[in-house]
């Protein structure tokens, strides 16, 4: 199979021009600029000799005519508000270029290259919906959701007209594996010098909102001893629990105090409400449990420790995902073959593939972020990684298919 | 001279009748309810025989006729938005009541007493704007102020025709001294078993807004150790802080983490500003300096050991104010004559008796708060405290105008 880089690039620059504003890619899911770019998506499949169409909640679909036994390829065109022209881009035109050269190509492989965008990766209305609707995992709750304007997601889409498909529904007896290229999204590849990652974990993730109640006091005339800070617990609460986190965590475990908040917030006024939005994420459901454990520990010391009540809040999350391992040593025999050894990873962030692979083997390779960035206007890969990682794909999947003789 | 119980409990209930909202009461400056209460209280300055006006500011101001020297006893009507019904009005309405006392005793004692309610002590527009002004010490900034509806200060006074009045300024000459009673706001009284404070010092007040930037990132994909996270930052500050304000304070000093916020505040992204709102109090400019140096410090230490700046930005403050040493003997005497040994204490919470100070010998009698609360519909006083500090506070007057036969 051989790969057209320019072709990838022009797809990729064309496909950034929808909902285009300065350097950001503004194309939430179901925005005009969003629909507009399925319907693109659905004419370059169509081109590429795929039987496409898109599906009742807004997946783009595309599958390679005369074959009973395919490879899924793809990821996601929405985009967070304000984003960036290459998270998802890239996996869904990989997927478009792979199905292209296959077509292309003299002797072609017996395996077919189908291709899908997945709809809402990013969560305007409800973050997975695409690939949880194809796997079978939406819920009801999913089709009441609300996107930031308020709009209903079932108005939505009748509104875009994605009404005259069924959502599509994967069969697992069509698909040898689900393959997914991604942006690292992260610092990481970049600062070890390397070009192209395999993923062998997507993390799991926790969320959790913890509420301390206290008593708004005069601070002036207030004495210290005399108070129930709700604020002053909430900072020693986040300190002690980022020296109990250390304890528990692994080397790559993260989280994050995403959001602080005191009430009622004024200068003088000794805070009668602290409110603390925390997330941490690990490959491990064992280390996430622990530092569940970490936190309720945190909270009876500091409770016991000043007048203050707290708790816990909108618990919430998704469990770790691991790729398939033949998938992973095959991702790496591609990339050595390139002259390019890939590093072994953990993905920090959710992908569609951690949905699919509850249903298929499946795998991710990830190219170099610029400076890490992403989700931001920022977001950029070089040239030569965004070619590379294609062609490490289509190593692989030739790899795969081989296999099959 | 003989004081009415029931008078001053009746215009305490009559006065908290104006912007009463269920428990509350509502009564920021200027407000319609203001307005009315102003007139009402011109009316019984009246009543009580005094030369009465409201001046340009919107102070109350009652002088006693056919005398040459007096005392000026006041404090003020406004409310913060729903607070209680004795803060500031307790100072006036013992003003009248004094006023009237000394009118209707047999042997008149030689000392006028003139009575003030000032303007906007609580700032809806400028705090402290009515004592200012009569002391000379408004700037022309403050008719620039605009209250919470964005209503600018001169045209609300404009609306309620104050204009007729030039703003009242203070005639030293006239004045032996200013007095100002007060419900504590605080829980100390209380908690000490005493019934009434004597003032000795009223806090200097610092205030203080950090700002740390950091960057934003995916709290996902990037390590720990490569973040710039200015909330854990700011968590580390707010720590350390502390630490250090409790070795440069005295017993009295207080300080307030009133406002934390984190931006742009969603649970998967890495704060990249982290703001804190501080104040801090002390009687003692020296201990308020030794707090503002460690503030520096605590900056500098923690843009030494994380990849973030910070900086102090609207710093201000008002500082320490001495009541009167004589008076405050006075205030002690008094209160021992009528049984109830006072209690010396510093005055966490401003008030117009520290505008006075700087022109006139001041003194402030706090009568206790009940569980110490204040600004808050919950804010009250026991009947028989409110009227044991009226005795003591005519024992002290009777005793001052005494020194001068």
């Amino acid at each position: 199979m051989r790969i057209n880089h320019q072709r990838i690039l022009n797809d990729l620059r064309e496909l950034a021009e929808f909902g285009k504003e300065g350097q950001a890619v503004n194309r939430p899911f179901l925005s005009a600029a969003d629909r507009a770019s399925r319907e693109w998506l659905l004419g370059k499949m169509r081109e590429a000799g795929l039987e496409a169409y898109i599906d009742g909640v807004g997946n783009v679909y595309g599958r390679a005519k005369g074959v009973e036994h395919a490879l899924l390829i793809g990821s996601h065109t929405d985009s967070v508000p304000m984003g960036g022209w290459l998270d998802g881009t890239l996996g869904v035109i990989y997927g478009l270029e792979m199905a292209r050269s296959r077509a292309e190509s003299e002797e072609m492989i017996p395996l077919g290259v189908d291709v899908i965008s997945f709809a809402d990766e990013e969560g305007a209305f409800a973050a997975g919906l695409g690939s949880r609707s194809f796997c079978g995992l939406m819920g009801e709750e999913d089709l009441l959701a609300k996107n930031a304007d308020g709009l209903g997601l079932q108005q939505a889409l009748d509104t875009a007209g994605y009404c005259t498909h069924a959502p599509a529904a994967l069969n697992p007896n069509r698909y040898r594996a689900y393959l997914e290229a991604h942006i690292e999204q992260g610092p990481v590849l970049e600062a070890e010098g390397k070009r192209i990652g395999v993923v062998t974990d997507i993390v799991g993730i926790r969320r959790a909102e913890i509420q301390i109640s206290g008593r708004a006091d005069h601070a002036g005339t207030t004495p210290m001893g005399m108070r129930r800070d709700a604020g002053m617990a909430l900072i020693n609460l986040c300190h002690d629990l980022v020296q109990r986190f250390r304890r528990v965590s692994h080397q790559n475990t993260v989280w994050n105090f995403g959001r602080v908040e005191f009430e009622p917030g004024g200068a003088g006024v000794v805070p009668s409400k602290a409110t603390l939005l925390l997330e941490y994420r690990d490959a491990s459901e064992q280390v996430l449990s622990r530092i569940e454990g970490e936190i309720e520990a945190a909270i009876s010391a500091v409770t016991a420790s000043s007048q203050v009540s707290a708790k816990v809040v909108g618990t919430k999350g998704f469990p770790p995902s691991q790729m398939d391992s033949d998938l992973v040593v095959q991702f790496e025999a591609a990339a050595i073959r390139c002259n390019a050894p890939a590093k072994r990873m953990v993905s920090g962030a959710g992908h569609d593939a951690m949905v699919l692979s509850t249903r298929l083997p499946t795998a991710m390779l990830f190219v170099p972020s610029i400076g890490g960035r992403s989700h931001d206007s920022a977001e950029d890969t070089h040239e030569a990684d965004i070619c590379l990682g294609a062609e490490v794909l289509a190593e692989a999947i030739v790899a795969i298919a081989d296999e099959r003789r």
